[in-house]
């Protein structure tokens, strides 16, 4: 048995690595328990269920790189084309380290995500507000030209799935993936600012 | 037995049928044969192996693909931009008609197009020449703005992924798909359009 109490931030921790360990198929409460040398009713009073249990995990992953991105685009002086450029290479590279460093923990978040697809539907919706405030913000500015923030932030998206769209993890370890997302974002940038002289 | 003679575009029409109907794994060429009517020596007289008949089929899918985009873009009096719209429009509806229509079908082409890889890989040289030479030509025009067209037809193909990439065939079941597509081509365009002026 641990000395100090058990708290929530220890026992998501210790779900991380039992996923890690045993995949998302394998992974149970009884083992998250015996890694933390508790008894699984300590972790049933965190966490009603094993479901809640799993949704903290992906939740805590998605908080953090929320908290990053939100982060990489708070530095004041920026342009609004180098605050979209930094929101989407943030939002890259943060995915890009997990699924080289850690492939086993970032399969099973893909897993959780799909089960957890409120979660999910809620971050991509984050997402989408992130580069549609840019994107607007910079249309307000003349630094971009005029259009529908919100078409125009769907089309960044999806223009850039290539380079966050876990469907693609098998693609992120080419070492081609920086210069082609940079040529992408370049031409993206492009498109933003151009006068609609044609 | 049939009255016709046996030829090969028979037997790769027969081998789809197979395919569509026992899935990749489980399809033989005595399952060919079966349906054709014949032996399967007759079978083999054409296809030396099993392996020798899948290429076949995935490159007959290939092949008309191939022709399909040749004769988009072939239309005299095009500007490049319309030619490039052409091109990647074409590339998307294909894929997209295929994924919706016959769906079994298309995720064995899948499985063929990660068996044959040589054939794959040409086929996406081929794509990459095809939007090359467009981009070539218009910044040669002057409907584009200077640039290094290797470099942005690999971008726009990167851009684009989300809509031929076959990892994303579950996406294309969406009625947004084509609005989507819209958007990022007509960025994509943008940017290739925008003087240098930034």
């Amino acid at each position: 048995m641990r000395g100090e109490p058990l708290d929530a931030e220890t026992i998501v921790s210790a779900t991380e690595e039992v996923l890690r360990r045993h995949g998302p198929e394998k992974a149970t409460v009884v083992d998250v328990a015996r890694l933390l040398g508790v008894s699984h009713g300590s972790v049933y009073r965190h966490f009603p269920s094993k479901v809640a249990l799993r949704e903290a995990v992906i939740r805590r992953w998605l908080d953090r790189v929320r908290d990053e991105l939100t982060e990489a685009i708070a530095e004041p002086g920026l342009t609004q084309p180098e605050r979209l450029r930094r929101l989407l290479t943030t939002m890259f590279a943060a995915k890009w380290a997990k699924a080289r460093v850690d492939p086993e923990l970032f399969a099973t978040f893909r897993v959780l995500a799909i089960e957890h697809s409120a979660e999910s539907s809620a971050h991509v919706d984050f997402l989408l507000a992130q580069v549609r405030a840019v994107v607007a913000d910079g249309i307000a500015s003349g630094e971009f030209a005029a259009g529908e923030p919100d078409v125009i932030a769907r089309a960044v998206l999806g223009a850039t799935s290539r380079f966050h769209d876990p469907k693609h993890a098998e693609d992120w370890r080419s070492t081609e993936i920086e210069a082609d997302a940079e040529a992408v974002i370049e031409l993206l940038l492009r498109g933003l600012r151009s006068r609609s002289d044609t």
